[in-house]
């Protein structure tokens, strides 16, 4: 059997997990590279060529010749190939793009800047931890409502955005970040924790044991 | 004359000003609202029913009846409807999302970060004010090292990547945020800045004067 033409690079970590989540639903063989943040793999000049920012996730696809990171790309060109996981009309289509970019841009590098000061900072900044506590509670809030009206973020039907929020919450919830006080959320993330490519995602390239 | 199908909800603000210049150089037409953020009209009823999480740029589409947040999901529904600054071939495509992304997730979030420390902050913390500055100063020579190999950020053509990145960048210029010791980004912004879309879209709904 020859190899799979797509070969991701990742660890295990919020970002790399919305890409293992997302092959295993879309049942796309792959090929798996696990490179060791705490070793300082990422910053090898044979990553730094394919990501210059040094940073996990990183998808190559031999059939086409793409290589690409940042994981909300690798999300919508999976879903693209695939045609899979990104709504069944336009509105819902874009309904998933806007909430996807929500997590990305609005959710996610604030959750990132909370696990600093919260978990890794070595001299305590309360002010800093206060900030990033608000402004990440604060999105669990728009998601609880939002996600009060409608099953999933996109609409009616589970995608790439359910997958890049439930991602990084996975962690979130393992730091003991809490949003047991959203109850629409906490149900959604239920739902999503259950199914099946998920439970299988978080475990590539291993289970995450801590931040 | 009947009203312009696309409505613009903004402020003379980073995220907002990559729109406005997107709209510019697609020639589409559009009705802008200008939503006065130091007045908090982003937290009014009306404004909160477009985007519960109470953010500039806001779209909405009559034509379609789609209503879109998160800057990049509008740059890319606009890509898509006007067929423009997107690539022209699938690799310049996927490298333009690929770079799009790496702003909107990677760069400007820790751009906001910056500035709020930087020039916000009522007691210095100079612990964040240093993360931010190294974390964001890296993303500059990121960009400096890729724009040394080609043109524009998604390799020969200018797209909504540069549009975004650049957005940013004029108010950090503004704050006073230097690159300057980055020749192939500074070259890079030079030219962006002088093209007349641009200059139209960083003064709508009015010129920025700070942050
Ligand atoms: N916006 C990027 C963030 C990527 C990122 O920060 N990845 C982390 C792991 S979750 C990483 O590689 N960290 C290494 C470092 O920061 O040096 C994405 O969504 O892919
Ligand atoms: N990730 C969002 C960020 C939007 C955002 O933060 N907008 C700012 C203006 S540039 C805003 O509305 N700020 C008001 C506030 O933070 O309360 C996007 O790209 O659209």
């Amino acid at each position: 059997m020859s190899d799979p033409d797509l070969i991701l690079y990742t660890d295990s970590s919020p970002n790399g997990f919305k890409i293992t989540i997302a092959l295993e639903e879309m049942g796309l063989p792959y090929s798996l590279r696990h490179v060791r943040i705490d070793e300082g793999e990422h910053q090898r000049p044979e990553f730094l060529a394919l990501n210059p920012h040094g940073r996990i996730p990183v998808l190559i696809d031999r059939a086409t010749g793409i290589t690409l990171f940042e994981s909300a790309a690798i999300l919508l060109y999976l879903a693209d190939k695939s045609g899979q996981l990104l709504g069944h009309d336009a509105p819902e289509r874009w309904a998933c793009i806007t909430w996807l970019m929500f997590h990305s841009a609005s959710m996610g590098p604030l959750l990132g800047q909370r696990v600093h000061f919260e978990c890794f900072d070595t001299v305590p900044n309360p002010a800093a931890i206060q900030r990033y506590r608000t402004l990440t509670e604060a999105t669990f809030v728009t998601l609880d409502q939002h996600l009060a009206n409608q099953p999933w973020l996109g609409g009616a039907t589970y995608s790439i955005a359910d997958i890049a929020t439930f991602a990084w919450l996975h962690i979130a919830q393992l730091v003991g970040f809490d949003f047991s006080q959203q109850p629409w959320l906490s149900q959604w993330y239920a739902q999503v924790e259950q199914r099946p490519a998920v439970q299988r995602g978080i475990r590539l390239p291993a289970p995450a044991t801590g931040p």
